[in-house]
């Protein structure tokens, strides 16, 4: 009878020390994944589709940039980036999106399709001063997650936007 | 010399005199012209540009809607209106607009060209009670003051529309 009431007392104690456990297992992972996250990481553009849209462009099979970047894009951008459009210099925490989807047609109507990929520009001068003040990445399809770049295509990137420095290595004008 | 001074003098005068008249002119011209607009005018979606664009289509020279509608086009919802995407009810002041633009093709490269018509529709229940509580309006090119509907013409619009009565009569669906 002792072992047994010793028993029904332990058992919601054992159940504290198990929940604590995993709090504590989940804290220390999440602790881990921050310090494993170098800070020049670009982070996932979170409500873009409300941001200004810029401009559109359809890229077809006959352009030589088909494989790449062939489908529908649009470009948008946040509040400060928009001040960029206005006066040629994107201020730090001016942040661009490259939204490429695919597209379906029928009966001479092109709709949007499923997206490909989500290409971000982030403007911090001196956290990614090597690339022209610019953070690149790119998520795959509809994740915020999983991320397409590597060092290498990063510089890419910026080897592509170089020949735009005077505009400060930004393609697109914003169409009024 | 007498009639000399005199003439110095009351040159400044006159002057007043002609800026009065001037105003004076230009205010009753003015409120002449707000009498003269029924109060059932759709406005000009000022600004519209800057909303949240909601998806985009290309009706290409093989859709018998071409010769209307060929071109690009995007949707642009105003604050009001996102919220009658997302609950399917688009409360009174809600404004969508289609923005038609002409294309330009290079290289496989389809691009936006010059606007060809901005349509707008304006959700006031009580207004535009008739036409399902929707006002339509379209506007030539790039004006703001160039209408191209008639009361028959706005009667075809909702005509079109009356098969998405469930969708309080939008077509479109914001993509995410």
């Amino acid at each position: 009878m002792a072992i047994n009431a010793r028993r029904l007392t332990s058992l919601p104690r054992r159940r504290r020390v198990i929940a604590l456990a995993l709090a504590a297992t989940c804290v220390a992972t999440w602790s881990l994944s921050l310090w494993a996250q170098p800070n020049d990481t670009v982070p996932y553009p979170v409500g873009y589709r409300t941001w200004t849209h810029v401009r559109t462009a359809l890229i077809g099979p006959q352009s030589p940039a088909f494989e790449s970047f062939g489908g529908l894009h649009h470009i948008y951008a946040n509040k400060i980036a928009m001040e960029g459009y206005r006066t040629g210099r994107f201020p730090d925490g001016s942040v661009l999106v490259f939204e490429l989807l695919e597209t379906r047609e029928n009966a001479g109507v092109t709709t949007e399709g499923p997206r490909r990929r989500v290409g971000v520009m982030v403007k911090e001068s001196k956290r990614y001063a090597e690339t022209g003040g610019w953070g690149f990445e790119s998520f795959q399809g509809d994740s915020q997650t999983e991320r397409r770049l590597t060092a290498e295509s990063r510089i890419a990137c910026f080897k592509c936007h170089e020949p735009q420095k005077d505009r400060d290595f930004v393609f697109s004008e914003f169409r009024r």
